[in-house]
């Protein structure tokens, strides 16, 4: 009862934030403060979504349903103030930041050796996840939509290839088995399908636009993605502890070894935007694999450098998780033939995913590792908006893709919840 | 030799950075990994400056110092990029958010019975160090300018009025005398006069634009403002338990703890930005002073919130000093006339300030507490700005106000450290 009270609450007060900030305009000083506020509410919404973890849910699906169902408030009683707060810049920002930390987080508690000693099995787990749910969407969609160019089912095809890789490392850290061998194939597998997935839209872009394949600039940009990741990793591992050493003499103290931590972070999630128009995620979690405790043991601090990152991420990464919520567009549910259609390209979407789980070899759980491939996110949305620029995907295919990533987003962390408790009832007190 | 070549390293980063983000333009996640890189970079400058402890000063001397120098290299070259990138919404909101959680910082680390117990003396304090530079601003701009106008001269004496309590603060923490009684009386009599500095500027601009005192808006101001504060402090320490035991109900990790402490302190900031019209670090400090230890015993964590706050604050608030430093225009030094009325300026405003530390009371360090009231921030570059859109404030009488809030603000940390090295020597190791 009190719960409820509180929820309401909650549900009361950011409505009637966002009317303010509709009234207010113009004065900064206000503006950044509801923004604030706003965030802080975010932030009390995703906690609230933890209670997922009280049956036995991992706390990153409350954070999602919690942002859905506020966002489902939001277009049903069409609240404009909201609609303003989270195209904000800085919430934007909030949310971008979320995800990085997350990634370099997962990388700081990852062990380069450890992913090196998987990186065959992750390839081809990649390859196998990227060929399945691709030639699945282009042949479905050809069935179910005969009318459908065949530049869209290229497209559709695209779409299903790319994994949301922070979905999953979320759901392994609530559930704590970010350390099996699973998570380190489905780590390093999402990383490579990014890569593909990058080639992939390039070489689609190309046909499309110019009716032919080229395969030079497909090649270029593997080259180019390969050279990054390779030189991130082996330059990054040689010049770590140079550089902390230097940096650690200009000052000893913990700001400074959190200073350099995020520097190497956004330094190589910066690198992976802007000379590879690779995810800024992908360059995060290299920065984390490259970064190490003994790195630091100049510093006079007894904090580690997980611990720091931790502290911070704390306050950014649920925020990404509600923000993610929050864009599910409900309404798109209204239209059931297009939504007949979308689950059956969920369906395969799936089941492309699950099956590349199978050849992730000897001593693994194949249906953890599928599952943990399936979540898809903003890189399948990136494919449609372009497919949409390029008047190749319409509204209703465009809207069938939304589908697909939320149902693929929800469904994941009770379906890994599920496998991980048969395979070991301990593992989720 | 090695740091100035890792500091020259980082004079050259940035700006080809701040290249590439004007070339860039358009592509927001490169442009989101952008700012990113530069509010690590920030970071770093940040804690590079802590060199300053190195000499025996405290670390926020440096990054402003460090901040200003950057400011002059911009200013020197040109480059736009990175003016563009400190106008970004993003990092204005960092740096906002590091100003707000140091003064909640500063709140949960004081005891508001400790703070309610100096009252009066902050009190004391407040009104003697608004109305001594008040009238010495008057007076010194009717004798240095004879040409100024009587509503020029009543914006003048307002500018001077205001501490700017963020740097106080931070000094006093770097110092590690933040638990001092004279600390408590510079941060209760900087709150208040920020208050007394709100109604200032409303009758100010009455008599500017209507040329009469408003005493009823005045009046109406200050009743406005002593009961928020009131309903704040009395409300908020009745409720605070009462809150923090629900929201345990639903979860008692720490990222609930966070979120609850986060939401205070957003929310009476955002309060009193809105309903008062007060900056929002009064309303932060507020909850800060509200929330204790004991508010949070039902939550299963073993970090306390002080911790929670700190792990945060050590990204937000360094990036809101190195953000203030380079808000430093090093050419308004260029007219050596208006330099030397600025100063003549700058000495009043420190004399007034000073002078005030003398009604602390017995058992106190008065020149501790009137130097701690020195530091002037944007409370006076707000004034300015109104000044100048009513017509009453010129570009020159500007420039001027700008060099004292510099100068104040770059002079208190070594002063300080000077007076608390004199008083105890074994303070500041």
């Amino acid at each position: 009862m009190r719960k409820a009270l509180l929820l309401s609450a909650l549900f009361i007060l950011i409505p009637s934030l966002a009317n303010a900030s509709s009234n207010g305009g113009g004065h900064d000083e206000s503006h950044m403060a509801l923004v604030l506020l706003f965030i802080g509410a975010l932030l009390l919404v995703a906690r609230v979504g933890a209670m997922a973890e009280k049956i036995g849910q991992p706390a990153v699906l409350g954070e999602l349903l919690l942002g859905a169902a506020l966002s489902a408030v939001v277009s049903v009683t069409g609240w404009q103030g909201i609609r303003h707060l989270l195209q904000d810049p800085a919430v934007l920002f909030c949310a971008s930041v979320g995800v990085i930390l997350l990634l370099f987080k997962t990388g700081l508690e990852s062990n380069i050796n450890d992913m090196l000693r998987v990186g065959l099995r992750a390839l081809l787990v990649a390859c196998v996840g990227v060929a399945l749910p691709f030639i699945g969407g282009y042949v479905t969609s050809g069935l179910l939509m005969p009318d459908t160019t065949f530049n869209a089912r290229l497209f559709i095809g695209a779409t299903l290839t790319a994994t949301s890789v922070g979905l999953t490392a979320r759901v392994f850290d609530d559930l704590k088995i970010k350390d099996s061998r699973e998570a380190r194939i489905v780590l390093g597998a999402a990383v490579i399908d990014d890569v593909i997935g990058l080639i992939i839209l390039a070489v689609v872009s190309g046909i499309v636009s110019s009716g032919s394949v080229s395969w030079s600039g497909g090649a270029w940009l593997l080259g180019k993605s390969v050279l990054f990741l390779g030189l991130a990793l082996f330059l990054g591992t040689a010049l770590a502890p140079k550089l902390t050493a230097a940096f650690s003499r200009i000052h000893e103290g913990v700001g400074m070894k959190m200073a350099i931590a995020l520097m190497f972070c956004f330094g190589l999630a910066y690198a992976s935007v802007a000379l590879v128009g690779l995810a800024p995620i992908v360059g995060a979690f290299a920065a984390g694999l490259v970064l190490d405790h003994v790195h630091f043991r100049q510093f006079s601090s007894e904090k580690n450098v997980e611990d720091l990152i931790e502290g911070i991420a704390i306050f950014f990464v649920p925020i990404f998780f509600v923000y993610t919520g929050l864009q599910v567009d409900l309404t798109v549910f209204q239209d059931l033939a297009l939504v007949g259609n979308a689950i059956a390209i969920t369906m395969v979407a799936i089941v492309g995913k699950v099956l590349c789980g199978f050849v992730s070899g000897p001593g693994t759980n194949h249906w953890l590792v599928g599952f943990g491939m399936v979540p898809r996110g903003e890189v399948g949305l990136i494919f449609l908006a372009m497919g949409k620029q390029l008047n190749v995907v319409n509204d209703r295919i465009f809207a069938m893709g939304v589908i697909m990533v939320m149902l693929s987003t929800l469904l994941t962390p009770p379906i890994l919840t599920v496998i991980i408790r048969r395979q070991s009832p301990r593992a989720i007190v």
